[in-house]
């Protein structure tokens, strides 16, 4: 075998051995990937994170998706004559508005069970009606009716796990059943963040369209790559936080309180960012982890 | 006690005696329900049928339902701004009607799994994409591109199975998983058709709008209370039957033939026709049976 | 349809319909069902409480009959060439009333294994000695020795956990195993406690001769019909309970203090009493509960 | 140690380690041990049949035991005022006798059962009734109504192998369920024939009051101490074997002709017949076995 | 059956029937034995021991094997050209030294194998490294460094339990798995301790060349048959007990501390000392007991 | 992130998903691993090789590791004082040889067991002594007797499969159990190839001294990659493959056609040779395929 081919073998094995300490920790461990904004609508995108989970689950890790649908709801809301209506940043719902939401979210739903069996995997789209998932009260915010926009109150997690325990995939819409059984919207942040915390998972991965949890937005290089949970609640508490992340923080905050070890905020535009956040030794988006850092 | 009371209280044990020895004979078998048409528009009578399926299974059946969602479509269709097209009675699905069909059969299966949840049985809601459940292949008509209209080709009841097993019911969308991983419309009698067959049922069961298959539609007095496979034949050969029925008729044979013991003609819009097909000696609508009548 | 007919139908499934809540509530749970009395005396009735159990068991339920035998005992005594004796109610039980008495009690017992096999249910004969699964100790009273009398010492639950579970019916008879492992005679109404609090069962019934508890037994109008524990504890204290009912209501309430949630006092000679005690709203007889009324 | 102590040591050694194959070669399989006749009269012969069986149970063989009644019933049937009748040795049952003979196969059997919970060993009396598991049709003979004698049709072994599987030992009274669930007698020896057939046994063991089968029976050093099955067809065909042991023998041909691998008829007043026969080299009695003997 | 023929055959069941209420008890146990010393060098012993163990796994017990290989090591170091060195009756053991202990542990744990399968036993020859079953770390003696010597320092059972489950009997080599990954010699009796301890095994035996504890060794009527724990601390503190019986005492008390129930040192010479001890009503050799003597 | 950063990120992801296919084909399969030769005598090459192995376990494939342990037998046979004996490549195997053989074949074993360790996989050690795994034949050869040289006759599977599935890794000394239950040395190869062949591996991987299989040995351009079974016969038939590669190439043949799916020839020396060909498109040494090559 001449020079250079035994050199790029030797840095294939590098690069698969280094991947062995981390495959061996996941092994059976509950993963919950929030997917949504950008990365979900390019097409290119969109097959890479499909194909990174779809290995995740091969080397035996028990993924589950939840997926968002922002955009695509408001384009079939004017379609039927209506004006998306948003207070405060979260949409205003009435009937109709809902059952337009629920309508799109399986769209997208369904298009991600196709491309998951693309890929050999047997994933099953399921929304927080199905048996009963998720339990929902109105979200009450002041001097606004928000109409049907829930917050999660309870997650029953035996369907999930009874379809992980037969090696299905779960593709999970951000739907749950309020009262009188009706449909309510809930941010998708939250559901991940509720499914990883009633699944006590090893993993919450929110895929975003920024690299990280920057002290100046405008600075790439304020970057914080890890922290912990003081570190977390002092960020919050000073507000220093930039970019829209304060949501996305208090969210990583809670669900680590719930129970969930390590919480990613990771750059879904970056190609195979779930490998290489998994498999490689050098993390990559910020990190909230449950225990202090060393 | 007084004479009416014993009379009533009489009544009450003879009706559930009665029951009982349907009660032995359908425990633990799977029963799929094609639930569509004007049964399910009225929302008293989706009720009822609901509830029926609930006590089916709380005494111990298996039952999977199957649903259409017909005219909701070409409403939606319309709404975008297209004008719904049909070829011999087959909508013509391009891409864009094939998008909106996804998602209307998915508010019309999640109004079900709802419905289920307030009777207290966890229901899950599927199409045949989750988990590649129903492979299909394009229809071919002579003289005309019906775009995305598939016909069974393969059902996997894996996920069926593993549902029902874990006692949840699957409420399924009669949608196929296609050429290049794309989403196909079948006809919704033949998906029950397809699965009843795939699970060997033993009974299929069609809620329709009509009392069941008449010799002259006109004259009620020419139902026919039951048939066997032999008489079916028949029937279809000789062309008697009418009323729209030969193609549900050819379905009914069809299940049959692939090992599903009863196959029921029923109309939906009869109060609580399941559980008294089901649960009381003198059945109602239609039965086509395997085996030779004596 | 005609009216009648359609008014007929209505009307079976209303009843079906009542019966759903109580059999989701009941299903896999044991009920003790206490027989024995007039009600096991007419062959008519006998068939109906067998039927009936037989329905509660193909709906879920895990039924377990303990009956006695009384008046057939002393006939098969006189026979022998002795004159049976009483002290205080209970039957003075020498060796060879022993013997008479086990006999006796397994005609009996056979005979309900038998019915229950014509109405397909697997039942299987048991006394306490099968397996140990009764200890007794002799029953003491002053001044007089009643020969082989035993109170239940100790219930192993394990013989009749296998045989439920293997989806057979136990059906057994009062008899004990004592000192010396001798056979003993004792109450049906207190094995029947014994073995349903043994098993934490959801409901004890007792089959008797009577409608229920009355406050005068001479006036049917004074029926109680619902009773918490500090109610029973108080008409047992206020000794306000009539027609020798006052040691069976000691039963209920031991049974109840011993993890039963629900003990019925049920007229036997009622038609289908259990089945309508069991599956319909307005219950029968006597209930004891748990857990207050409100 | 002393030298006397030391011979008597080595001696037992000897004894366990003889029984060393034997306990391997049975371990886990059934035994069906038929005990009847003298050997069920003497308390003491019984206390050691007992404590044998017992110990076959202890390591690990399935033993399932059948008994008679004979001499009892016929006592019993006096007492209630009839005279016993028989029919070229079989008993002429009607309704009365037939219930006289089942309550004392019962007291019998509780008798046994008893015996063996002293002895540690949880064993449950059944009767064919229970769970249907022995069904009859009614013995015909010419000449004679010989009323409720059975001979039996149908073993369903479900009920003992659950028992035996839960580590209990059925004592099997001769009793089955013939036209319209009523109780039919059976030869005790037919009973255990059937049973250990049903359950392909490994070894069926007859107790009875002779020492084995004799060519001459007037002559102890005629005994036949085995035989293939060729052999005693041999035997049945010259009528040679005398001592009534003819249907004995037939029977032992049945059964392995039926699946069972070695028949023994065994003295049953040998103190621990049981034992010696199962556990040591030298085999008491006369064994039929299923291979040819070289 | 001729007098003498029956006083045998009588005898015979005598000791079968002793042998019971042993079994009995010991069915399903775990028993530790220890196996070294003189009984492992001459073969006809070794066959009796190995015969036992084969008698005693048969009858239902889990026996599991330590085994030592004291002076065949000595003489393969010597072959190698090096001078065994002992410090305090301890091996001193360079890398070199121990190389050649584990080599010979594993014949002689080979061997042992080779007999259990002639036994028909199913063994699995182990070392502590096995699985890192016992992971030990140095054992640090003042003045003297002792090499590759390890005191245990932790069991896990995982694997054991896994082949006992799977009915394979374990034949261990006392050696473990120190720093770096290196083997280390442990004492034999050392390891049998440490193994009984995380098995809570209901018996440790220990198989030496002396007869039992005596007060003193001289004189065999000093011989005590059996100690509780608290007579046990008593003996090692008054130093009263001779012969190097101290360590082997010390190993039994901390065996018992640890949750084994009884430990006993036998006399391995003696023939079928195992079966003697474990099925005759008088032990053999002295027996150390967790619970005390009344 | 920077260019650089970004591209060695996507290079990383890219042989990572290059995996992906075949952790998915190999998942939960058998593959054998025969190692040997100078691989085992540098002990970088020996972590590496040990290390890949653990990677394998840890992506789900079930590796058993074969080993030899050629030269240092002969040196432990000269260090006892013998002179090393062969006869055409065959070691001449005497008793004391023998001895030898196996102790030396254990430390390998435990070495390699304790790596495994080092590696977090649960290694288990085995010769084909334990639970009689591999039973041999005496080897014979014309006009010598070699000894205890064995062949294999017999591999009961049990073993290691009840350890596989409780996640342990066998590591299998190429002994047998011969006539009088006496160790036997077994050819390495052929061990690897009879292990392969009972438990119908995926894979079988010879790691050797050489780069695989050339038609000239001398040029190294001549390689084969792949064969198919009627190649390998061809090229044995035809003499044609040199290098000492043909009882190699028969083995190959051998394991293919018991069962076999695919046979590796592999350079041991070469790094992380295991993970390169398990996992990566081009495979390297050479392949021989049950199925023709198209």
């Amino acid at each position: 075998m001449d020079e250079k081919l035994l050199e790029e073998e030797s840095l294939k094995a590098e690069i698969l051995i280094e991947a062995l300490p981390y495959i061996r920790y996941f092994s059976g461990k509950y993963v919950v990937v929030k997917y949504g904004g950008s990365a979900m609508l390019d097409s290119d995108l969109q097959k890479n994170v499909i194909r990174d989970v779809a290995l995740l689950k091969l080397i035996g890790m028990k993924p589950i998706i939840v997926h968002g649908g922002g955009k695509e709801i408001s384009k079939w809301v004017k379609l039927s004559g209506k004006e998306p209506e948003f207070y405060n940043g979260l949409r205003v719902t009435d009937k109709e508005t809902m059952e337009i939401a629920e309508m799109v979210l399986f769209k997208v739903n369904q298009e991600l069970v196709a491309m998951m069996a693309q890929q050999g995997i047997k994933a099953v789209g399921l929304s927080g009606k199905d048996a009963e998932m998720m339990k929902v009260e109105k979200k009450e915010v002041p001097g606004k009716d928000l109409g049907y926009v829930g917050k999660v109150k309870e997650v029953n997690t035996d369907l999930l796990e009874a379809l992980i325990e037969d090696d299905f995939v779960p593709v999970i819409s951000p739907i749950g059943l309020g009262e009188e059984y009706a449909g309510y919207n809930i941010n998708a942040d939250d559901t991940a963040c509720a499914i990883a915390s009633a699944l006590n998972a090893e993993k919450l991965v929110f895929l975003t369209d920024i690299e990280g949890v920057f002290i100046d937005p405008e600075d790439k290089s304020t970057l914080i790559s890890e922290m912990d949970l003081t570190q977390a609640h002092e960020f919050v508490d000073k507000g220093v936080v930039g970019g829209g992340m304060l949501p996305k923080l208090k969210n990583c905050i809670e669900a680590i309180e719930n129970g969930v070890a390590r919480v990613h905020i990771l750059d879904g535009r970056l190609d195979h960012c779930l490998l290489l956040e998994f498999l490689t030794q050098k993390g990559i988006g910020t990190a909230i982890l449950k225990d202090p850092i060393f």
